[in-house]
């Protein structure tokens, strides 16, 4: 069986799971490893190609792009425009449209395949939010995040001066609203009330319910399990009262990355543009025959 | 706008809560209903044309088929062969491959599309399976059913003989095995211990946990409330303990009859041919323009 020759674009938390993701798929393999400094190479990596620029790679079929979002654009427009397909995690909600559309084109152009925000919020809870809708469409959707790390409001408060560690948990209180509990190493010379109280201030923390607490060690709470709950009350047809939620407690960079690697399988089958996962059909996104899968998971 | 016309094909319990799926759709109307007692006429029908045979209709969209599962495909492909798209809620799972091998013959043939198995399970269940193991390659899934009522098993216990009116409920007792609770009454001549000994020896219910109790009103017992938890824990690249479930509370009929129409507005954006929900993108089944769906949903 010819395999899909897949490159790591960024090797940071992500692009490790990716890697694996990669190694436990039987239809994939791995073309290489994209990352600043090629050599950097830790152990996993050392049967592999590690470069600094995807052109120094043969044969790639598609590019993982396990890079901070906000270089997933110009990565993307690049790799694209190689005839290469891309898939991306891309996670900023308000900025996938306007993604959508400056890939399509280029991938368009280029004969290649983008799938974008292809992790779990935005990617697999769009998937199920699309479908309550199908099933329900009168009603309201909550998404309750956590309990988990967040990654951007622990870099908010690392921005702030006097933090010297920070980690920043997103505690779901319900109906879509959040705490944030805030654990911090202070620097010497300040004070942990001032630093706390800039927490607090920060347009990150100001409209949530926040705690902050000092700490000894950050490192020793650091833990990527994360989760969700999903859930929809509404109308279906006529029928009132119509309840479905979707729950899951989870490692967040494995399935990010998982939900990468089925992406980039569902890649190879669709026309040239750009796709978020609710434009493809889940059953592209599995390894197996057609008839074989409709007969097991229809 | 011009609306999608769409036909009910058979007018009992679900079509009657198809009527209100279409009513409620602002995208669709009511072409027409076909029953085999076209004078036959509830008033909630007053409006409407109802005929004894779809070709009495003009310019029908899409047939919605309400008809017991065992007459799906022939209703399905004499009207995907006069170029009318179809859905149906076809639910036996073993049957399903062979129902869309068949139905694709015809619709490719006539330039028309088939959406088979698109009710709750088979169909939105159908969905989250696939999802789950796209997210979740490696592990179990369990469909637990209930506590709801079992068309196949109540129909099972009718045909006993001492049984004059049944109902079987499911109950679910967890990793996909169901408890079953049977209330019947009987029929005069006939010994309760006898009758309940025959049904828990019939191949329905010999091989579940089966109780049988004698009620005096089974009409006052019905409901038609229907419930599921699909759960699955596995292995997303090599992270093992991955932890995602699936619940639900609904009215049974009601979210068939929604999942039918989703489907319906679904068969217009695809290529002729036959289809279940996991081939179709969940984006084509929700009713609005693109780009506003992704803002809103990814």
């Amino acid at each position: 069986m010819k395999k899909f020759k897949a490159a790591i674009v960024g090797y940071g938390n992500i692009g490790k799971y990716v890697l694996e993701a990669i190694e436990a798929a039987p239809d994939f393999e791995v073309a290489g490893v994209i990352r600043r400094n090629p050599n950097d190479i830790p152990n996993e990596l050392k049967g592999y190609a590690v470069v600094d620029n995807i052109t120094k790679l043969e044969n790639v079929d598609v590019a993982v792009l396990a890079t901070p979002t906000r270089s997933v654009e110009s990565f993307a427009k690049e790799i694209l425009a190689m005839g290469i397909n891309t898939v991306d995690s891309y996670d900023i909600h308000g900025g996938i449209v306007d993604l959508r559309r400056s890939l399509e084109k280029v991938a368009k152009a280029n004969n290649s395949v983008a799938v974008i925000s292809a992790g779990w919020d935005p990617g697999s809870d769009s998937v199920v939010r699309a479908l309550l809708e199908a099933m329900v469409p009168k009603g309201i959707t909550y998404t309750n995040f956590g309990p988990g790390m967040s990654m951007g409001h622990t870099v908010a408060v690392k921005a702030i001066k006097g933090v010297k560690a920070a980690l920043s948990m997103t505690i779901p209180v319900g109906t879509g609203i959040h705490r944030r509990m805030v654990y911090i190493e202070v620097e010497n010379g300040y004070d942990f009330k001032d630093v706390a109280a800039a927490i607090k201030a920060d347009d990150y923390f100001a409209h949530d319910e926040t705690h902050v607490m000092q700490v000894e060690c950050v490192e020793n709470l650091l833990d990527m399990g994360h989760g969700v709950n999903l859930v929809r009350k509404g109308v279906s047809g006529k029928t009132q009262n119509q309840l479905i939620e979707f729950d899951m407690k989870i490692n967040n960079p494995a399935l990010t990355a998982q939900i990468l690697i089925a992406a980039a399988r569902a890649s190879f089958k669709q026309q040239p543009g750009a796709y978020t996962l609710i434009e493809m059909p889940v059953i592209d996104m599995i390894y197996g025959e057609k008839e074989e899968l409709i007969r097991r998971l229809v």
